[in-house]
């Protein structure tokens, strides 16, 4: 069931991250310093939003979006991820579908993602596109050498 | 001539965005934080990188760039501003220059630059243009209906 996080969900969270293999350590400890700031400041302070998929304690996945600053009503998805020893079942669609609400009741009016070109994030950019993302622009060797920026937008 | 900011340029710094017509209020509060952090905590810390072009005790213009979170040697180029009431004479192409030559010490090999697609920011997107910037994508109704971002690129 779609949940805000309680505190003691942190755990999970973080542990789904690091169980990610698509994700670096830069990318966990990321991850980290915005759960951080969502428990000690909320989310209207810290611009940081959580939402987790949970089964009695057991936190299937996360979402973390938050508004751009400098723009009206554009809000950034951060992350999803859902853990990758349980069958995903939806999931992330889950998560993704309840976000995109959550961000329209906050005013929001244009969501963008931001993802790698790596072969291995191909699952990730089909599951985008699936989902009524369009592909908006490619940064070539954005994150390194080799590894593209791919941007996605989707208008609510 | 072109040098690291001392603390006391701040109010000149703040002034110069204040006076540039095409920054909002929020993007004046948006350089007054960065600059806060820059001068709390230095560049390595916040992230954040400062120069400035100096005749003097005047502060002509300022530039401020820092790296992108989660990439290997992108930068950011956040801000370049003059001071609209003097004559300009390449007060911007300076900074763009010692900037981008800041930048591959500190190990950069790209600059991303975001910028406005309203027509009050054609000046600014020409102006990238011929120092060698790529305009590498466009994403509508970014900053809010009809306000367009516009994302140039340089390989350094």
């Amino acid at each position: 069931m779609i949940k805000l996080p309680e505190k003691k969900d942190g755990a999970q969270i973080l542990s789904i991250t690091a169980k990610n293999t698509v994700f670096n350590q830069e990318e966990v400890e990321c991850v980290d310093e915005l759960w951080e700031e969502y428990v000690t400041q909320g989310s209207d302070k810290s611009g940081y939003y959580f939402l987790v998929d949970k089964e009695d304690d057991h936190v299937l996945g996360y979402s973390c979006y938050g508004p751009r600053s400098l723009t009206s009503g554009t809000f950034d998805l951060y992350w999803i991820a859902v853990d990758p020893t349980i069958h995903r079942g939806g999931v992330g669609r889950k998560l993704l579908t309840a976000s995109e609400e959550a961000i329209l009741k906050l005013g929001g009016r244009l969501i963008v993602l931001e993802t790698s070109g790596l072969p291995v994030y191909e699952p990730t950019r089909k599951f985008y596109l699936a989902t009524g993302y369009t592909l908006e622009a490619t940064l070539k060797d954005f994150y390194s050498d080799g590894d593209d920026l791919v941007i996605f937008t989707k208008h609510l």
